[in-house]
């Protein structure tokens, strides 16, 4: 219960009145714009998925973060926390008999359980984009330009953001090559995800500790080395005998070329210490941030070339980001890059006595046949009152209907912006081709159904 | 688990892979746009809310159709089966500060727990729209007109559907002065909104029952008669002494009227069986139906001026309607008015050699940049495959990159309906202005913020 009302919204959700869905809207007409232009094509799937579907991918510690119930079926049911294991059920079978690639992406809300922190949500709309049954460098570098792309059609330049990027076998093959075991591989990487967090004395004692990596002195300080000349070029020095480092790192040099073929160069970082916390990226992994440093990450993604498989489909490598509307609309909002909200109607009609009523809506429906947004007065009202009503509904222009103007067959049409007048005659206003209403479909409106 | 993979959807929810989708998208953008020319404003809310929310509306027993559950801090909440009560609850107090009447709408996707019936789902896509803060007859009209609209936009016409109007409190009044005393009218309004679906002496049985509405055999037989001479002219006639049986048909006829001036006239018909389930309508009502009978009811609605009050809010007269996306997609379907889902790209980049892919990225980059979709091979395919793959995707034109046509600074390109070619300079599919990315915004992007 709040203060204001009755009821509130729960914790951790977002209402939409119309000034913040305008945003939203802006945020999801660009991501649909860019997806296009990339040759994806949109899906969604169901809120509502069996909770076995999540544990399969991420094992049962997730099911504390989820909103998860018994139906009244008795399934085990959760709200969706991501996009990827309802992508990897859709694709399962129906995938054999598509044409490879395929180019998927979606805007799902997802649900999460987060402990309440400021800024802090337990919903958000998240653009999904996945290029699934091509493994080439060439489509991990196609999707992280569908994301900044994504960035850069809302304002965003390489000014702005950065996308930090890595590959998870190049850092696994400089671990092993620097005395990593593989049961120690998973704690190590869990500690580079820190670094950027923490001081370099803290990340020391973690990379020693038993209860976390349990590296020997000098393991620790080969690692901690590094992340001091952390460039391509030192990682292919340093490591010039271990075949797979060498791999790895000239996968690397062929994905940062076609981005700059691309033209995003200026927007792409090497950067060891980009890990990903989830388990089932094998590849290249990508995170884009603000510059400043003020926001958490906006964006995420990477190879991931076993999920399929592990939930049922076919063996298909996979490439994919999420971007969380969240972080962006803040940083949009930061920049100024947020529309301004303001109503806005085509029309208003004002009528003057109660006889110009019915030819008010006459007008309306002729001119919304055309296409404009129109309103009129729904209540007797007082022309004072009407126009105020039309200065609050953003209206560009006002027709006033007054019995003398209308017995000469004319309205009066204002700019609200200018306030100049003009002269209109009603039969301009009242298309004739749509009086005729009812019988059947007009050739308005299949033009209209044809050329969505 | 479905016998196609090793996780199935829940039953009773949808997948909407792209060609699903396209139609969604389809059915939402006419209403989004008819929306926009009647002057209304997109909102949304969250789709978990407190369970209370709905019960303070419908009572207890609609606990039973909710998915409804315990979050983890313990609060019993229920994913929204209807938009009405967020609506309600958003306005609550900011209702206060706005101009009215407030045009709202939305297209949430609500959720019941139906039992499994054919055609039955369990969550489905809604148009809400809701003028609120206006009494008059006009409103009820006006949102009526949007909902026709609505249909009109998607080709539907009044050849193919209908609008079936009543009046609650007339209905009311009729019964009131035909000896139903206020404790039978609940049930008795219950059986009259079977009258469609059961046979006569059924209805006439379940009047006298004790069990339901238990009315005499004289008040029977006339409520019986009532609908055999259903039109408003008759009711006048027959209970021309009764002041609130003639007040309502005097606004009745208001409506009739001002729809009429709108246009929608053709759509309309008076239909004294026509109730509604939901106990909180309290004025004129309507639903509409395909004119054939066979399908469920596209849309209802009506006036209900106490809810908003009921849940918190100011004391707001309101009207509104909610058309579901599942029997409309029907509809749309068997009347051929479903767009052709077909995936298609502008160009489709082949590149002869691997000589050629670092120019095909360039060309495909420029491209979009001036806004067209564009896909190009991401593996080293032939030739043979790769137009293979731009069939596939759709592509209007193939622009072809031979290492003999390139070196003399020009492509092919072939439009792939006619099969016609033509040579194109590279430097024109190269856009310039478009290779200086990441100097900030340029200008064609700040230009697309600016325009949406």
């Amino acid at each position: 219960m709040s203060k204001s009302g009755k009821f509130a919204k729960l914790p951790g959700f977002r209402d939409f009145p119309p000034e913040d869905l305008a945003l939203r809207n802006h945020v999801f007409a660009a991501w649909r714009r860019v997806s296009r232009r990339y040759g994806f094509v949109e899906y969604d799937g169901p809120p509502l998925e069996e909770l076995d579907l999540y544990t399969a991918k991420s094992g049962d510690e997730i099911v504390d973060q989820l909103y998860q119930f018994s139906d009244k079926g008795d399934r085990r049911v959760a709200l969706r926390p991501e996009m990827t294991p309802s992508l990897a059920r859709i694709l399962a079978i129906r995938s054999r008999s598509m044409p490879k690639p395929i180019r998927w992406f979606s805007i799902p809300q997802l649900f999460r359980y987060e402990r309440q922190q400021r800024g802090r949500l337990r919903e958000h709309f998240q653009w999904n984009v996945d290029l699934v049954g091509e493994g080439g460098v060439a489509s991990d570098a196609e999707v992280l330009a569908v994301a900044l792309e994504g960035l850069r059609e809302l304002g965003l330049g390489s000014k702005d953001v950065r996308a930090r990027v890595s590959h998870r076998a190049l850092l696994a093959s400089i671990l092993q090559a620097t005395g990593v075991s593989s049961e120690q591989m998973p704690a190590v990487f869990g500690v580079i995800d820190r670094i950027e967090r923490e001081p370099p004395e803290r990340i020391a004692e973690r990379l020693r500790s038993g209860d976390e990596a349990g590296l020997d002195e000098a393991t620790t300080k080969k690692i901690l080395g590094l992340f001091q000349e952390p460039g391509l070029d030192s990682v292919e020095e340093a490591f010039a005998e271990h075949e797979s480092v060498v791999t790895c790192v000239a996968t690397m040099r062929d994905y940062l070329r076609i981005l700059d073929e691309l033209g995003f160069s200026p927007f792409v970082e090497f950067d060891l210490t980009i890990v990903r916390g989830l388990a089932y990226y094998t590849g290249i992994v990508f995170e884009i941030f603000d510059r400043t440093g003020e926001f958490r990450a906006i964006c995420g993604g990477g190879r991931y070339d076993h999920l399929l498989e592990h939930v049922g489909g076919d063996p298909l490598p996979a490439v994919g980001f999420g971007m969380g509307d969240v972080v962006l609309s803040e940083l949009l909002k930061e920049r100024s890059l947020s529309p301004v909200y303001a109503p806005e109607v085509d029309y208003f009609i004002v009528s003057i006595g109660e006889a110009q009523e019915g030819l008010a809506r006459r007008v309306a429906s002729a001119q919304r046949g055309l296409g404009r947004s129109v309103i009129y007065g729904l209540g007797n009202q007082s022309v004072k009152k009407q126009f105020s009503a039309a200065a609050a509904a953003g209206a560009a222009s006002v027709i006033v209907l007054g019995p003398d103007e209308v017995e000469q067959g004319r309205a009066v049409v204002r700019d609200m912006k200018s306030g100049e007048e003009r002269q209109v005659a009603l039969e301009d206003l009242l298309d004739a081709s749509r009086v005729q209403v009812g019988a059947g479909i007009d050739r308005s409106t299949s033009e209209r159904v044809g050329g969505v």
